[in-house]
């Protein structure tokens, strides 16, 4: 059945970012739609954010491409230029190497949610625009560290 | 700016088809976001279906992934086990090479849009459900031939 059926696709929670950065997307879940109906040249998320939620750390891809549509509630997209809402049937996109940090918050006092298409790479490099962090994906590990490479010592969460 | 100003992306008819197969598709648009917004690895287009236009004739494709996220409207999805209504928020995955020819009809009576996304690749080949066609893609031509490759002969609509 092509249709994707929502409610059977498991919805994750959690976060690869390090304590106490894990804090940030507390009330973020994603369903592997993608996975779910056996697609797989490219990811296909349904993310939820819970009034309050963040969709990451703001961040830019180097290598991947990204398009968001958004399905339910107000999604306030935060990058270098402030603050745009978006709303259902809304879209925005994130082609990979554009140095413009991005994150999806709900302001909300309903749930939000949006579709994310994502290029899949074998390996990636993503940055972070409000503290010195980078994460270097590959084979299935997310190794966080200082912009430079080096150990993150003692990370803190950036205001919102 | 991320968000896309979906007023600003031309909108785009006719077809591809052959005549008088392109009359299938009537009534149908389609707004190229993703080249729009400068993503190039996959392809994102919004397509808004006038009432009783259909997506395209029903076809799967060899190599390419599908997602779709409906956005406005009822777009009815008319695939080998019949009949799905899809309304904003509802998603539909077509796997490369799963041979169940599909496509979105607008039954209701009011404009219905879908967000459709899909694998670029350099060639493609795919393969129409409801009538003895194929078309082979590649170096941006359109080659429409039977389905052993033979020319097309008189082809006609088929019924809905």
């Amino acid at each position: 059945m092509p249709k994707i059926d929502l409610s059977s696709v498991p919805a994750r929670t959690g976060s690869t970012y390090p304590a106490p950065l894990d804090k940030a997307v507390e009330g973020r879940s994603s369903q592997r739609l993608g996975d779910a109906a056996g697609i797989t040249q490219f990811g296909a998320n349904l993310v939820t954010l819970a009034p309050g939620a963040l969709s990451s750390l703001r961040h830019w891809h180097e290598n991947q491409d990204e398009f968001v549509v958004v399905t339910a509630g107000t999604c306030t997209l935060v990058d270098d230029q402030g603050e745009t809402e978006l709303t259902p049937g809304d879209c925005a996109a994130f082609p990979a190497g554009d140095a413009n940090g991005h994150h999806l918050i709900n302001r909300g006092d309903t749930p939000a949610s949006f579709v994310v298409i994502g290029t899949r790479t074998a390996a990636e490099v993503a940055h972070y625009s409000d503290l010195d962090m980078k994460v270097t994906i590959g084979d299935g590990t997310y190794r966080f560290t200082q912009g430079d490479g080096s150990p993150l010592i003692d990370p803190k969460l950036p205001k919102d």
